[in-house]
């Protein structure tokens, strides 16, 4: 399996919006509204200043209309905060039911961290990994990312109630 | 000195804006622009779903023309994320430098914890507190804001540089 990481293209849309959408639905890993419209899901996700990836695999030998459906994966990169905050960047990643357990989301991690240093941002931060979200706190924290802050309860999971969110954190100065 | 705190209304905006230039201009405790423009101010302090409130002193007996220069602070508070996240509120204060250290502040952050519970929120989180900022984090301890997060250097200070921010959460289920 080879995943190709590039920046999204107007072209991404539909296939963005069907993994946004179906990511959200579930309720349990983002603070969205899970039948946010796919207008304000693109007003979230293509903000001003941020950049939009994908992750994509190579399947087009398959069909060739299968081109909007090879997309396993979009995450968003841009300054946390603007002014004297601005040199920390901030990410979120998205990787649809189907594609997970197959290192999309660590690919576009790394891939992330490496575009932030590019970008000449100095740290990274998640302001909202939901703690009941095992697998990416774990991915994030073999990436280097540490928990610097705990939310208790912040969150309200579908299915466990109120649950705690956690702040992570990491440098991009080193290594 | 008595402070009235109410909701901010149309005709409030001219000394909002006075309040807002003058706070962000010193640069060294919000994370905006400086330079930022007054529509850009108003779109952070007037988001859709948020509430804005004013401080004002009552100088009407001094002069009726100065109706407008009443204003010794500001606020908004507003839940700080949608869906699972949408039950704790975020908020933000601006005291212009001639009015402070006569308890605006303070009587602000009362006001806010009351609304924030008379809304329906169960905590309340403040994403930003520049650790330089030591008044301001006094007084939100005091008001039972607790430190639950340091954001490592996450704050460019104008004159001492990478600085730490903290993250700030009270429940405000009890008492």
């Amino acid at each position: 399996m080879e995943v190709t990481i590039r920046s999204a293209a107007e072209t991404d849309r539909d296939a963005i919006w069907k993994i946004f959408h179906e990511v959200v639905a579930s309720g349990d890993t983002y603070p969205f509204d899970p039948k946010i419209s796919r207008e304000k899901a693109f007003a979230y996700w293509f903000q001003p200043g941020g950049h939009a990836y994908v992750a994509e695999l190579d399947c087009l030998k398959q069909s060739s209309l299968q081109e909007g459906h090879c997309l396993v994966g979009t995450y968003i990169l841009r300054p946390n905060q603007s002014g004297g905050g601005a040199h920390v960047a901030n990410a979120a990643f998205m990787v649809p039911t189907a594609a997970r357990g197959q290192g999309i989301g660590r690919a576009m991690g790394e891939h992330c961290l490496s575009e932030a240093r590019r970008l000449g941002f100095r740290a990274m931060q998640f302001n909202f990994v939901v703690s009941t979200n095992e697998s990416a706190v774990k991915l994030w924290q073999k990436l280097g990312m540490k928990i610097v802050g705990t939310l208790p309860g912040a969150f309200r999971h579908p299915e466990k109630g109120y649950v705690d969110v956690y702040v992570m954190f990491r440098s991009l100065e080193d290594n």
